[in-house]
């Protein structure tokens, strides 16, 4: 077992991050040390690499980023007895307090005093993380390997497509990112009729139809609500499920839900969006829910049994493999866009 | 049986009313002709008196007005069997058409093509209404006579108070009109914990402390995030249940919303409202309903129950009560605000 | 339009049916009359035909039966505007009453008033039947013209899976008649993970295979309570979708239910059963459902969007299809067992 | 700090309790040692005094009984940072595990491997007991302390009560001991319109009108079936509460059951129930459910806020308060019936 490891932190205020050396961690009586095998790049760290406005309020350098993995147990504390070492697992990577009114409610996912690893936290763009052992995620060798470095995202998208009903439903998903190229798949898997989907970039659309899109829009071409309202005689979608955080979109999508319909907002708005509650809200008896991260732990066993169970082809997401050295390459990439979920692997590529 | 009767009519575009003598109106075989007792005025009636906007949009003259009343069947149709002459009603005004998408998924209260009796459709000032039998709602003894003319409203209230759990819950309550005052009182009856409740008016303020809110206040006055908070333990409220349609009662509402909490909304706004949608509703994990209406009939059976239990004390609500002919000095308190549900007694008070 | 047509009747108290030939139905004003194209038979039909307790209760000759069926309108009455001549369509059999306590609250389903067409009132083993609007479901082209034909029971199919959470869910389909088949099939389309179904025929066992059973098991040979504990870790099922009417399967079911696991029950037992409450229900803090017919009309809803979108392949289902007149072949098939669902033409089956 | 304590064990095999002198339990890091204020006998604790068959399978002795409890935190381990001492609380006495799949749902009350201080575990007739912090509950001091005591029994009736809609339903509680008694006072709390109740004993129907029970019957000499569905118009109730684990009472509860409704199953039958399924639950789509425990902790939660809000009158329930030494005193009067909640204070009543 070495002392030190390669980690990637921001280190100090300001763009870009770096690699560097530093102690692995050492674990309490009730922490699980994993050894990462893969990692993946979340918007969110593109944000923290860009050291935007949020990065600059939120994160406290130094810290060790990375929240989407999967890796082996190395070793765990006494207490623990869920896992062993060698065990293949993940975490959630959202730390819940236990003991607030959210926490007691059994919605932890939106706990009053929540952190996260890889933000607050030394996180998983390192040879090895610190989990606590209530957090990690076992998992079962049916599952690909690959699949197993993007729960995390995947979680979102769980959680946002099976927080109403699905089966036998119209869909529209607005922005297809990674999380929206995942609700697709997701929603046919669990039965929705017709998918409808909204993305200006070309290459997602192509990608979203491959995740089983039935219709796909161009909002700078088409006229999305035109075109939806005519493929669903006018009456709209059961259900909106908002993942580009784009104030027009979310406008799109709230003016072809149908009247009793739900809309599920994951995406992120950078400001105040003008919404008109009456004609799209309080007329149409709509449901509109706030989705954030993943419930703990029941979207875990969903996903997980989804993917088990071999119900939703993820490979179309998928972009390079790299060794976490190479992260600015990876970085470099993302941020020209397009790049699909990249894997770093800390340990190598190869191990 | 007469062959003529009295009705308040919007006879031509412009403001005012016009009360006048019509054919009392004859009935289908599925339809139900009701001798009015009592009917009270809505706000949306004092719209349509003004000729706001969006009555200038709605009301196609002439038309007899009034969607709030109680009276005694006089008439059916041959194939009317659930109610017959001398039985004690009131009616659901809004008439849905019975194989629209929504109809057929039983939310037959936001129907694609509703129209409303007293509204698109004679209604209830008038000494008769007719009305559809499926509409019709008979009453039971044990209700207060004076209470079965504001069902509507009252169905409005348990509609948004039911919409959520509502047992031990913290409530608040923004705006205490008429259907925030039934609100108080019903969520009381059905087992919240605190109510809290904004309101501008002193009047109204009083009453919805009689209404049973353990906490009343005055967003001119007090700071009611601030205050709402201190109350929980800045935790905040479970339920938000938006009567005012105001976009600062509505925003406030929200800053206090607890995270997964629910906010119900049924007041109108006139204009968009802008929402902190990331801190206020998804980062919450919030739920946000509009509501309309009442459901059918569901909410007519709750509140029934509520009432011929007499669970709900709508006593402290009630103004005068007038002969129709004597409307203008009804509408006339009314636009001088805060003169509680009157009454108007179509065949007279004694009657 | 011919005055008489064939139709396939219960004439007498005793074993058999008759084909007859009867005047056509005529309809009133809120009437529908339709011309069968193709009907299916129902074991409640072989009930019937074989005049068992049930029947001899219920059934009240002279009664054309026949409750499964698809057809084009042939004429609508005066107050009909949802349908037009030509239309094809099948209808949901159960006539709610409207206006009893379960009607009002959107429990049509289970309508304290209910009657059956093809059961109390005369079905579709006929040229023509009459059904009332309010009743008639439209059919979209895409659905493939058989599967219309069977539709009522694909409803009691839909209406148990979905009546709980599917998507990610375990599954036991207890029972592998026609209903079981199809409730493997909309679970699989409905994202469950793993389903497992236990039969005795080994016909049914090979069709439940290819409805997308993951594993058949034969109660007289297998041990499903073992195996199904060992498959799921222990752990057991989370949805328990109850078929046969067995006691036996009904107390091997609750064995394998997980705690927290919902128990849906549509199998007909014709005895009392007894159940271990405290072990399969309170202790495991169980949900059993009883499941009735198919909700109106959110279950006609679900499964033609189901259907039209092609998620659901009814094919194995099929047996073979015949004129009306043969029905005693048809009959003689079905009470041997095992001939799926056969099709009678009663217009002929070229028309 | 004392280093010896008093505690009522069950120190071998067979009949009775013996007061005995034990260590002061000493605490982990993640515990919370609590001096017992008061503490109440629960129906379990006879059986177990009795030694009964059930007793005689779970039971291990020695072990210290006891769990419906308060008291006031002694000293704390080192991790545990929600209370502190001085607080006074009372405490979830059921032990989850945290990672077995009930437990990653949020159903820790059905715990696949649950144990239970008081039973498995030394619990709380001592003078101090020792708990895990994650069960630990802060008390309101807007609670009265003796309410404090039964919050076990409590948060069952709690747990039954609001397992489904309650607000303006129809409410039929079978059995009135303890938790049946809590039950009604909780429904009417809620909102429920109509209670109705059985129970034998003359001295428990008269609590159970105190309580609020609007009819309260007597199955020995009443017919509870024809007085409840001629009370409700022959429709039934919306909802059972069933607390005997009659095998006639629970029988009798489901035939005035309404279609549509609920029934949920919280008392325990010593035998397996037959059941009428077809008439009772299928043709009715009814709902059961099995009832265990309390939520852990949405009951707690919503216990505590009804209490801390004054919404429910307990005092009836409560009988003597003795010292701990007086048990056998305690535990014959509950073995004679109707002694109500004995307290029993194991540090003195005065202190």
């Amino acid at each position: 077992m070495p002392a030190t490891m390669k980690a990637l932190r921001k280190t100090q205020a300001g763009k870009g991050l770096q690699l560097e050396v530093v102690p692995v961690p050492s674990i309490g009586p009730t922490d699980v040390l994993v050894r990462v095998k893969a990692t993946s790049i979340c918007g969110t760290d593109l944000h923290i690499y860009g050291w935007d406005r949020w990065s600059q309020g939120r994160i406290k350098p130094p810290v060790t980023l990375g929240h989407e993995f999967c890796g082996f147990v190395e070793s765990v504390g006494e207490a623990v007895t869920a896992v062993k070492p060698g065990d293949f697992v993940s975490a959630e990577m959202h730390l819940n307090c236990g003991h607030c009114h959210q926490c007691r409610l059994g919605e932890a996912h939106i706990c009053q005093n929540l952190r996260i690893i890889g933000i607050d936290i030394d996180g998983a763009f390192a040879e090895f993380v610190k989990i606590p052992a209530t957090n990690i995620w076992k998992l079962d060798p049916a599952i690909p390997e690959h699949y197993c470095a993007i729960l995390d995202p995947l979680g979102n998208a769980v959680h946002t497509v099976l927080a109403g009903a699905i089966a036998g439903q119209t869909v529209l998903v607005t922005g297809c990112g990674p999380i929206g190229l995942m609700s697709i798949a997701i929603a046919k898997a669990c039965g929705s009729s017709t998918v409808f989907a909204t993305e200006t970039n070309e290459h997602r659309r192509k990608i979203a139809k491959e995740m089983g899109a039935d219709l796909v829009l161009n909002p700078l071409a088409d006229d999305p609500v035109k075109k939806i309202l005519q493929a669903t005689g006018g009456t709209g979608v059961d259900a909106l499920l908002e993942m580009s955080g784009n104030p027009g979109a979310i406008q799109q999508g709230f003016k072809v839900l149908r009247a009793g319909g739900r809309a599920s907002l994951l995406g992120i708005p950078t400001e105040s969006v003008p919404l008109d509650l009456v004609q799209d809200v309080i007329f149409k008896g709509a449901t509109v829910q706030g989705i954030y991260g993943r419930r703990m732990y029941n979207t875990w066993v969903q996903m997980t049994a989804l993917l088990k169970a071999g119900r939703v082809n993820l490979q179309p997401l998928f972009g390079e493999r790299l060794d976490l050295e190479d992260f600015e390459d990876a970085f470099a990439k993302l941020n020209r866009g397009l790049a699909g979920k990249i894997l770093m692997y800390p340990n190598g590529i190869q191990k």
